[in-house]
């Protein structure tokens, strides 16, 4: 099967690389013509501007944005519903938000172009592993892409099969998934990564008191100068903590103890936003993906003026005059 | 009527001002002999040990600690469980931990002497405006040094009268409580200070998110710059959220709008960390005044170790590089 | 000075007559002709639709809304457009969201009318206490209605001055503000509501400790049964923590110290919801905030979805079966 | 090599069964006969008391228990500091308070009685996957019970190796590891059932809004009824929240898709709480584990006192009567 593929980042190079290992068909294009060449040279059809891009895909034609999601996706997809026609599809890999899922697909559907948003969970791990997909939108367009969809995926892999799945979608189990209307596959997604923010601070919380545990102020007869790679090593077999983001820390913990490599400034990339905006929309109280994305927002500042009120107020009040040195 | 202060700190010395002015006497101790030279000279009878400040002492005596709360507190206690009679009381008006009262009330018990736990609220204002006190112990005790207590409260002052109190202690109206058992004062203060980090968090968060509609980043037809010494005092007038606290952070912001001095690291003395002990203890879901214990925490970190797992884990997953500048 | 009061609650009922108290003229309309007969007995100009009040209006002419937000305040706004001209000013003193007032100021200059935003606080006792008023938009229209937001707010009373308020905006002192553009009355007075939300919650965290330590699973010698109405008065005494909403929780607990008339359901009026999302536009942590936003989303709920999940999964992992009976 | 068990529980029995498959040899004690004869029919010598239990191991004795913690394994760790001699060593494999553990090897050694502290992680599971074990106390003990520990951990199994972990502990990769000193073994586990309460509220918190988000208030183009069954199993496969709690999610989903046979009481263990403790103790923010902790506790109540004084704040302030029904 062909797909076109705009977008060569370290995402998109990579499905297209998976796609093609399993036989199928890629045209590709990116601004950097040096990525295209690259795949190209590895045996998809470079294009050199959106318009040879289209011209060499054929009818009804799949094409697939992998692209920063914001105004550059925006843009892309803008310039598809201009250049593709009737019965062809457009797919929006990336991380958009679904409220612009929603709107794409009613215009583009006035135009009889069919859009499916997928959800695409995998990281630098995909091209080995694969790619989980979440899929929103035309239902129709996804039964036509199925064969791509189920190359991209991990499939069954040794993973033990859940229990009690008789009636229930066979290719949830392959790592791919039809979610709903246009908009479900990012839903979805978005609250995936909202989990994952969460999980993550749990672990990141418990190896901060782990480590913590050794400092000066705790009385000598239980304070544990303990080592955190182990321990990360441990919970790896038989723990109920066992989990692909402990087999991370474990493995960053064993590369640099201390993780002195790593300043502690994290970004959030808008899905954990996303997910907060939800709950909220939905009266959902969501404490601990809240918290996880807060502790974000923190990491990347010096002071937040909200401690400069605290310390302001503790002075006006008590005369404590605080400082850090 | 007599009192006996021990520690001449900010707080001690200001009680025993206020006493006198009140017209009571005051036999008073401090390991710094200037602090005592100073208050002697104000009328108090200065003593230069403790054997020599209990001598000074009509039976039954008072004796009133208002130190450091741990290990100095704690020395003092039992220097006075050695040296006080039956019939004696002891208060302790610092920041005990109320489990410490009650092991103290039982040892004291057993000779005889009697022991108060004073929860004092008033800060650097309470010379002028009295202070709020909390009081747990030895009721009898407490009865007979009503007049102590009296005079160091506020009093009922220009506050309107709560409805509906009839047959409630009117005592609570001038200030002073006697709230129950062996440390029952101190358990109320402590509240009362988790309560207040509570309260604080929520005014510093507040303003930190006007301050912050001002940056570059908010689309500009909905980005002000806004003058926060004005809004805190324009609050302080007719609503809601009008405080004590509030009134402290107008002060701090029409001196100093950007809080400039103020480094933003946040102490935390100990109640609110208590205050979450219980919560835990009672199984009462204590959020608010749990966060607002945490982010003082963060305040004195220049990153958490959570924060490098977190910036590991995205490492390792996506190959996201994270650094400051 | 004339007003034009359009909804004629609660709220717009007692703004009409402490203007009239004040000298002031008042034009009244509502869908409920016989609120409006009510204030036109006591000597406001009734009005039997849109069109017969903006009759009676002379020019410039003021008309203030005072209606639930959403459709109702939307739909006036756009009634308003139609009939007003320009030079009248529209104002909306309800609770807004202030991107509609950052549209509405826009659509309505072009047509030459001004705006003002009014965040406007005072509940029930506005009409004796006055009303905290927070104001955005057109600033000309602000001066020239001057009278009558002075007299409407609380004035300066026996609150005691804040100091260093040389140079700063002396209207502040009397309880209203203009804190710039359109929205910036209601952003401002949106984050006051979102203070509110953080306080109430930590007084009430701090109640609830208070209260489940007379629990039987307390060792008995430091189980209390604590007077909560006493000590929510003592507070209101010299205490850090007074404010007016310990006052209101005073008047509370005196009345019904079990607080058995209340339910605990708590709904949420918008505002909280909308400054946990300019907190996440912004990428400020707003724990308290957020969490005392929650703590309402859970109190509406007998079980959340979530916490199925957990008893699940904790079934599939240890074999426990949870119950509450 | 032999091992006394006491408590023949879930988990004390499995133990035993799982080392007896191993060709260890296996003395066993319980207050219930019936479970004494049970693994004694399987091939473990069975004993009628403490006393029999004692007689029956051979010197240097290894006595594991596998109790309730708290007075039930205190009771039994005295008895056995009573009839076990210097040179044996006792184990608490139950979930121990660390503090415990410290005074107890304190306590023992004084007696020349060696004692290891093991937090024992597998649930219902372990029997077939083995146990995931943290151990703290006295080295040459637990380097001499190295076969026992061998036997009940997992094993490599077929879990991939983490890279980088030359010259870190290889035991770490079987499954269990040696921590450090008294206690360091239990507080290991209770950062781990920390983490578990964390990644298990991350995961409830995310399936709540996906399933929110089909309720009617939510606008019809972007509301989704999602299959949460197939979206758990999707998960599984090259998703970065994949883990072991996912797996259990999604089983009990397939079961049982709107969790109905689940209240959503959630009891928590003691760890929980332990963990929020240590953070405390250390100063370490620890917002998502503590959340998670509160969680549980909302769980358990109709509704808080807490919202109860907030419903009567809003009633003092707003005139507001909140209700259910």
């Amino acid at each position: 099967m062909q797909l076109g593929m705009i977008g060569l980042g370290r995402m998109g190079a990579n499905i297209v690389r998976r796609l093609m290992r399993a036989g199928h068909d890629a045209v590709v294009f990116d601004i950097d013509a040096a990525a295209v060449s690259r795949i190209a040279s590895e045996g998809a059809t470079g294009a050199t501007d959106l318009d040879d891009f289209v011209a060499a895909l054929v009818a009804p034609r799949a094409v697939w944005l992998m692209l920063p999601h914001g105004p550059t996706t925006e843009a892309h997809v803008q310039a598809m519903a201009q250049r593709l026609q009737a019965g062809d599809t457009l797919i929006d890999g990336g991380n958009s938000h679904f409220h612009d899922d929603v709107r794409r697909a009613e215009q583009l559907a006035a135009r009889g172009i069919r859009y499916l948003d997928v959800g695409t969970s995998g990281g630098v791990h995909g091209l080995e592993r694969g790619y989980c997909m979440m899929i929103g939108g035309d239902r129709p367009a996804f039964e036509r892409l199925d064969p791509i969809f189920k190359a991209l995926a991990p499939g069954r892999g040794d993973i033990p099969a859940t229990g009690s799945r008789e009636g229930l979608d066979a290719r949830a189990e392959q790592g791919y998934l039809y979610c709903g209307a246009a908009g479900a596959g990012h839903f979805v997604k978005m609250i995936h990564n909202g989990i994952e923010y969460g999980m993550m601070q749990a672990i990141a919380e418990g190896f901060d008191i782990l480590r913590n545990v050794s400092k000066a102020s705790i009385p000598e007869n239980r304070r544990y100068d303990l080592n955190l790679a182990d321990i990360a090593e441990v919970w790896r077999r038989g723990s109920v903590v066992s989990s692909w983001l402990l087999d991370l820390t474990a493995e960053a913990l064993a590369e640099n103890p201390t993780l002195s490599r790593f300043d502690g400034v994290v970004e959030d990339s808008g899905e954990g936003r996303w997910t907060v905006q939800a709950a909220i929309e939905e009266a959902v109280p969501a404490e601990v993906l809240t918290a996880a994305l807060y502790a974000r927002f923190r990491s990347r500042q010096d002071h937040t003026f909200a401690e400069k009120v605290l310390s302001a107020m503790r002075y006006k009040f008590g005369g404590h005059v605080e400082s850090k040195g």
